[in-house]
């Protein structure tokens, strides 16, 4: 493929000033010489990095097949159209700004632009280094957005010595997409975990981590926004609840990936998974400080991981504490090997799925040069043991022969321990992608305003029983039974407008009151959900503009808002995914019988939810629907209102 | 004083085996001898680090004021008799195990003890190295019950450029005890910040942590134990709800200080508050790539801080975005002093409180040498303006002459943007400490047990209108309004024993059966609050074990326990940090009127909150007091259930 692995490459620009892009242009460049052609240009001729150079493309006796455009961004046009006449088939764009006109002509020659505004390509299987920055060959793919960001990732990979098979700097996306690059890496031999920045999610994303993953390479995703406060102005508390970064975590769990906030969190994470990913959050933790052992327990826990009590712990080195986690209390420092002997009583025993190693381990041949053989022997048991049961370690010792032989040997190290703990904590987050096999039953009916017309589309939810009344006569003729409600069907948001009125015992008054506050309409009448032992919640689903419809169910009142307590899934999600959003809730122990009140009926609940997500998913005319509050007890579910919001709905009605 | 600057030390166990502590200790010791004369003392005799030993204490002219016991447990009864016998007036006790008798003799003999189990003590002021490991003097003051972890907090400090001006590894704190550690502190110059990791909390410490904080020195308190579950079965709902951490946070906004959770954390904020702590949460966010900035941005708000939109933004660099994060967009990476340029815009306009800069900065000189007298000048002007307003730099860039430049200047730099970001989050936890004023008004009343009994002793607050009923005519009689409650007096958790029943217009049935379930005895007919409006919450206090009396207030219902919404404050507390308690509350916005509800009588509410603290502070005899829950409204507070625990109760209820 020609940006893995071009025949030929030219890097226009070449120059010997090593401030410029194209000297590292070049000189990355010409580390691949003995695989394929590399032509340096520069317009002054000349010498660069001591090599030869063309003062142009055309001087060249056959077309490079692939061409890195290293000059400013007003010199791209030329160059490119010199480019194509001679028939280069591929373009690196490094410089921003390059003319649209440009880039229409490269696509409509059917030639390839990586970029442009882009840092270049790097691939370790084929030695092509085109690219800004120093890349150490490892096990990592690197998609990024942002050329700055995808370094940094390079930068910390190669510290943590996992190192990058293939880094790709999309940059504007003119042509070669972010997904297009993603799947470059599904059949990427030395890419065994890819790590991804993206700022903005076009078509085919979701498609490619979930390529990715299927093919056994995890994905961790790097993205930013959470703090972008300006969200477009809800229509419905479903929107308002549901921010962007709540809905890539959704497309994330979707595709079998995961979402990171940092570089350092995203390549910690892929070391932890390059060297087999622990199988369950039972973590055991190791040190020679008690004291250290504590502060990595508690981080353990704090990050959603348990430190199990163990049993099988008779072989513990003599002096080591017989608990979790396991402090060898000078053990280690007796006797080095005792670290190691540690670790593998945790790994035999079982009853962990990790194990934390934290402290002075690492630091002993740097303190003590004599110690460094017996040391990096230790090192070696560790790394055989960590294939059977992962290990990370953290290190008081940033660089040592002992950290070297960890990292060499496929073992995490980390100079802070939350960064050795963080990772761990990020694995269990990897689900396995949900199945989707959608009911068809959706509801064909064309869409109209007003709650009745709501409760009809969405009739797979039980509603009270309600009546249409447009008069006195209407209320006392009905056979409904007390206590009432009644709402002005045609208000989307009934409460803020005065258009609501509950627990009537005669609602002839409230009738005459909200009918000269708002005029002649349909009103509904309709029986209160006056079961006990129910709890409410919300239901709604919405589409977003990167990923389509999703679809949130929350606690109810004022628990989603003041709590946050949400969970989001793009739509459509099975009935058994309901069930796990629901199982996620906070408030997920009401549910189940809190304190001794009967359980909800969940199996219903979550019924709902997928068929909320299906519809909205079936239905291209709707914007949003919600079911807001849903009241759910022992004996199913009541939706107590509903809205629904068409597509392109211009009446301009905003929650409060 | 003996354990920071003594006139002579002799190190016993010194040693030529450079994997034995007896050789760092000598070696540290000698370190001084130029301020005081050093004694190695080893039972072999003959030559330690080339320097002329003694076999024993006795054989020295005059006594040695301070000697260092590094040898083994075995060895110390003897060298301590004989140093005790020659006059000597401190010990260092390295080595765990020493024999609690050989204890009692020092400290009867007046002598004192540090440790034992510890790794010494280390003063850059007077050149006094009497500890394992490598020290870079500078400002923070280390206190550690742990010496590997003040061992691994004087690493990273040494990394960051901070440095460690004293470091007192207290270990078993037979004798010198961690709060007299840290009072030492209160005089010591050299030393501008503390950071004290401690396992548990005696009596003093914090005092000794206010005295710091009110002689300019902050502390930053690492502890563990936040993920230990066991503890204590509680009484109340304030029990199970104050956990030993929640009350340790407690214990720091009490006395000034702030918890984190790792050594990295301790030693961030300490670099940025010994550089000079922001003054407010607005942060200015500057980068070469918009990437990176935005990263920095969204955890900057992940924090709690803020990125505020600037207005002041026409000097900065052309090419630079005129918004917060700035993304210079190339115009660093132009020019290099367009960094310091963009810090100085925001520094100038007085809208940001701190400034972060973050990515590729401290690279340039290091990827091209011919950059780094000009990136060291940047860094310079960085470091000028620091001094105005705080700036954080991330780089990507582990270590280059800028880096150095930039920590040499007071200005931390970090090689992960979370690390940056995360001590700018701690600082805007450093509180004034509050002020109590306790009202002196507190009851005198003996502990009765019962509800009744309760209501009395707590008649600060209202409770409904109540009457003791034993009987069916005692109901017949009542002249109190419907609905009622009827409770049993002497209850303490009436809902778990079918002993509450609420909402009754005519309570003699419920009474009877109650009475028949539970037997004769004094029963509670209550009126019922039925105030619309009203929110509901839970307040209580309890003794804790290491800190005493705190207070609680959380949201009501199953929101406290499913939400963890509380605040806890070592008791007393005035009512105007009673008001800060409610404020913290997620639930708060409830309180002040939420979608358009009346506000609560929040005033009345913190009153209460502080007398019932007050109550628990002033009366020995009381172990517990819990008000729930309380409803407050429009019109003020009523409790509407008490319950009060004695001390040393044996009435074995417990919470279901």
């Amino acid at each position: 493929m020609i940006f893995s692995d071009p025949a030929s490459v030219a890097v226009v620009g070449a120059s010997d000033d090593p401030s410029k892009w194209g000297h590292w242009l070049a000189r990355g460049a010409l580390i691949g010489r003995s695989r394929r052609a590399v032509h340096l240009v520069n317009r002054s001729g000349g010498l660069v990095l001591s090599e030869p150079t063309v003062r142009s493309l055309s001087e060249l006796a056959e077309p490079p097949e692939l061409v890195v455009l290293a000059v400013p961004a007003a010199h791209v046009p030329a160059v490119v159209d010199e480019a194509l006449a001679v028939g280069v088939r591929g373009f690196v764009g490094i410089p921003a700004g390059i003319d649209d006109r440009v880039i229409c002509r490269i696509r409509e020659a059917g030639a390839r632009l990586l970029g442009p505004n882009c840092l270049g390509v790097f691939d370790a299987a084929t030695s092509l280094h085109l690219a800004w920055g120093r890349f150490q060959p490892g096990s990592l793919g690197v998609v990024s957005q942002s050329g700055q960001v995808g370094l940094e990732i390079a930068g910390l990979a190669a510290a943590s010595g996992i190192g990058v098979s293939r880094f790709v700097s999309v940059g504007n996306q003119a042509d070669v997409t972010a997904a297009e690059a993603l799947l470059d890496l599904v059949s990427h031999d030395l890419t065994t975990v890819v790590g991804v920045y993206l700022e903005s999610f076009g078509p085919g994303i979701v498609d490619a981590l979930a390529q990715l993953r299927a093919a056994g390479k995890p994905v961790v995703l790097l993205t930013v926004g959470a703090s972008v406060a300006g969200r477009e102005a809800a229509r419905t508390h479903t929107g308002s609840l549901t921010s962007s970064v709540d809905v890539v975590d959704a497309a994330c769990r979707r595709a079998g990936a995961v979402r990171v906030t940092t570089p350092a969190a995203l390549v910690d994470l892929a070391a932890v998974l390059s060297s087999g990913a622990p199988r369950g959050g039972r973590v055991g933790v190791i040190s020679d400080s008690g004291g250290q052992g504590a502060i990595a327990a508690d981080l353990v826990v704090a990050a959603g991981l348990t430190v199990p009590g163990l049993s099988a712990v008779d072989d513990l080195p003599v002096g080591a504490s017989r608990r979790n986690p396991v402090d060898l209390a000078g053990a280690g420092e007796r006797d080095l090997m005792n670290y190691a002997r540690a670790i593998e009583v945790l790994v035999r025993g079982g009853e962990v799925d990790a194990v934390v190693l934290s402290g002075y381990f690492g630091s002993y041949g740097s303190d003590t040069p004599s110690l460094e053989a017996a040391e990096v022997a230790v090192a070696s048991r560790i790394c055989a043991l960590a294939r059977e049961t992962p290990v990370v370690v953290h290190s008081m010792c940033a660089e040592s022969a002992a950290v070297r032989a960890l990292r060499a040997g496929g073992v995490p190290v980390q100079l802070t321990i939350e960064r050795a703990v963080a990772a761990l904590g990020h694995v269990k987050r990897f689900g396995s992608p949900p199945v989707v096999v959608p009911s068809g039953a959706t509801p064909v009916a064309p869409y109209r305003p007003g709650y009745l017309a709501a409760r009809d589309l969405l009739s797979f939810v039980r509603f009270p029983e309600a009546r249409a009344v447009a008069s006195l006569a209407d209320i006392a003729a009905t056979t409904l039974r007390p206590p009432y409600a009644l709402k002005a069907d045609w208000l989307a948001h009934k409460t803020e407008h005065g258009g609501v009125a509950i627990n009537l015992s005669d609602p002839a008054a409230a009738f005459e009151d909200m009918r000269a506050r708002l005029g002649p309409g349909t009103y509904v009448l309709e029986e209160m959900d006056t079961r006990e032992h129910t709890v409410e919640l919300i239901i709604g689903a919405k589409r977003d503009p990167s990923f389509g419809p999703v679809v949130l169910v929350g606690a109810g009142g004022v628990h989603a808002e003041l709590f946050r307590d949400t969970a989001i899934e793009l739509a459509p999600v099975s009935s058994a995914t309901a069930r796990d959003m629901l199982a996620r809730l906070v408030c997920a122990p009401l549910l189940t019988g809190w304190r001794g009140s009967p359980a909800a009926d969940v199996e219903a609940l979550a019924e709902v939810v997928a068929q909320v997500s299906e519809t909205l998913a079936a239905r291209p005319d709707l914007a949003e629907i919600e079911l807001n509050p849903v009241r759910v007890g022992p004996d199913g579910v009541l939706a107590v209102d509903a809205l629904i919001v068409p597509l392109n709905d211009t009446s301009g009605q905003r929650v409060a």
